[in-house]
């Protein structure tokens, strides 16, 4: 495909993700920063705040900035509070909007949604940009069409709270989608410690791996007769999310709807 | 959906995949084995010459089986030249082949694909019937068009005399399919040892790891910035075909043409 | 070392580990199979009841059979029952017995370890065989000195009754003599859904995978500041167990007490 | 073990290494950093010069520096030119050295070995401080005992410029010094792709993977009949390194001698 020069906005420029959007920005030939959003640093250049070779003005006002530097799409990494506001705002200035925040209800979306009809443009959200993670859980639900028999161990470092995570949460409820619910493992197996056969999401196990080191990685195991399947993604950095926004950038282009995950611009 | 029972005649019973496929017939409930065809034993019962509990008579004569058990599909597991025989009688007989051999050239393959449009049943040849390794080789040609960089790790017993595998090479070649050729790793890399970076495919990188003890295993790794993506898949017995030849009789049933290649028939 | 010939018995020759005991003392070229012992067969050759090669003759009587053959060692594949008044027969005829059956109590051992000091020779019992497995255990103890945070994955067929299962827990028993008793994961943890987290045995996280085609195998992770360090054995079939007894039926010709546990001759 | 606090200097503060090792002393409640040795800075606090709280006084004089802290031991992690000067320096002063860069000579050792036992103080010299990976090494050199076949995989960013990894030469090193040199793979083995196989080292064979997003991994894999056992490290990041810092650190005030490398300090 023929790259032509897309235009971008950054929203959150300064938070942990738009400092790896900025890069993406820099590094990607066929994007062009024009401008930053910020609820500070009005007037100031990108450089002046952030460690960055890019002159993009800062603006705190969305109304002007779009209307002034004409962009074709809005990075929207802030809260989602603002991400809201902004998505909004962005397209009915025409502006495609991709956006990292979660926390928009059904009814955002539905109102979202009518408004890309009404401008005949492309909007994406994504509460996972990792591109890695998001084809093994689309990977793990093609296969559980064949493979019903399926645990998840998902391993972090010992500072996340949460067990099992989200995303193995998530992957088990897409498989859960598409095979039927059963029990698994033998029909009188036995714990004889408390806990050893993981949690129980509709049959599915799942398994909850905390060490020091560790950062996030996860492994969809599915067996069958004679043979196993395993899909594993390690996710090391933020950066794993970039490949994620470029996709969302280039593809928002190409779209005039709402789309709702980026399981659904991949396939 | 609705199990009907499925009448099957097995050819070649009596090799290592066919005794598999007995057992398969014997313990899917839907299945009814009907006869089996073999190059002797007319006249006796398969419990007669297997370690089964199914008395199905054997016939060697193709046209008389056929005609007198008047069965839904053909499973044919003999060799490339018989199998193609057998393939040509069962469609000429409107009996749905699944075949297992291979060895058809491209014109066999354009007449059963007239075969199979004159007599509107359908026919599936597959060269590999392991679901989970259809499944990795499909899943990662899907995820090259993401990840361009991969590389191939494939692992078996010391008995092997090929390396990379026919399934490395496949997984390699449909990867090629769909990503542009490309040099992997640094520009300016260097070999201390010869062969340390691999077989080259395409800019694809191929290792092959032969140790006693192992069956057969392939990794398809991808990386991008942060993360990776790996795709495995484990075959420990013959057992693992079966799920395939089970999903082609159940799929056959459903089609009116030809299938090469149990990848078409998944999705 | 030069391999003089080692003359052994076989006891439960005709079980599943006896099958392979007998193809291992047919392959290996400094063994020589000059009996087996069985409750049944006295007068028959080996090969007359067991597809083998081997003319060794059968005996019933166990004191009869090491007077008439004077064996080196005695291999015994039998049962916990059987297996004790056959070790302590053989170390009164001062042969060397090499032991795969569990069931022995504290007593027992003290007894035997008193004989072996009398006659002056060595004596093995071995409750798992599998030297890759041995050296997992080994080298998680080891490890455990070093990074004190560790969880264990065992992954088995979904025949297996108990989770988690005796090798799990055996690993977690020998690392638990190193290192002190902790709470691992973030103080404040929580289960969204319960076992997530898995078995905890003295803070040590295990975690049971059940899946049709699985075989054995187990890894067992640790985490430290930026690195993990994982062991991992797989265990395809029986032929595992082989590679043990070979080694100690070499070993116990060294040795002049007795050794409980393989760990105990691997260095 | 009694946890006496330990003062310690740090040679090359600003380093990458460095800020690591500043870090651990003050996370670390037994140490008690001191000083810091530095080319330029003289008389400057640490906190004025890197983020840290730590209000150390930086000496530019090495001789000044340790009459006037008297420090227990020194960290260097400088340059090898620089490095050596230094240790020799610290052994003269009574204190204990331990040394993160390499390049010293067979002469070099001897020569402070000399000093150490004239001082009767212990220093360790270890040009890696990942006491996983070695452990890992530690660990392949007592399998290859008891598996002679073995393969190994490293996997490294797409940034490295050599094939294999120093590691992954060093682990083949240690594998060769306990196994008898042999032909691995089927004796008829054929590369149907030149390189397949990998780089062979006396018969060990070597599989350098280089992916984008990747860090640094090995795996050593060993096979025999029915079993696989397999060790892997990951690495990923330099905090990796600080676990080897604080172990020799302490290991350091227990010893009188010179040790080489961390494997010798570990068992």
């Amino acid at each position: 495909m023929t790259n032509q020069t897309i235009k971008v906005v950054i929203a959150g420029a300064r938070g942990r993700m738009g400092i790896e959007a900025v890069k993406l920005a820099e590094e990607t030939s066929h994007f062009e920063l024009v401008a930053a959003l910020d609820h500070t640093h009005e007037g100031k250049k990108l450089s002046d705040v952030l460690h960055t070779t890019s002159d993009a003005p800062i603006y705190t006002d969305i109304d002007v900035c779009l209307s002034e530097t004409a962009p074709d799409v809005l990075i929207d990494l802030t809260t989602p509070e603002i991400g809201k506001v902004h998505t909004k705002k962005a397209l009915e200035h025409g502006v495609r909007p991709v956006v990292g925040t979660t926390g928009f209800s059904e009814d955002d979306l539905k109102e979202l949604q009518q408004l890309t009809e009404e401008k005949g443009i492309g909007c994406i959200i994504a509460p996972n940009f990792a591109v890695g993670a998001v084809l093994m859980m689309k990977f793990a639900k093609m296969a559980a069409n064949y493979f019903p028999d399926v645990e998840i161990i998902e391993l972090h470092h010992d500072k996340k709270l949460d067990a099992p995570s989200g995303t193995g949460l998530k992957t088990a409820e897409m498989i859960a989608e598409v095979r039927e619910s059963k029990k698994q493992g033998h029909p009188e197996e036995k714990e004889l410690i408390e806990g050893a056969r993981g949690a129980d999401y509709d049959g599915i196990r799942l398994h909850s791996v905390r060490l020091p080191g560790m950062i996030a990685h996860q492994e969809v195991l599915f067996g069958m007769d004679g043979q196993t399947l395993t899909i594993r993604h390690d996710s090391y950095n933020r950066a794993s999310f970039m490949s994620g926004v470029k996709l969302s950038v280039e593809q928002v282009m190409h779209i005039d709807q709402l789309v709702y995950g980026l399981e659904n611009i991949i396939d």
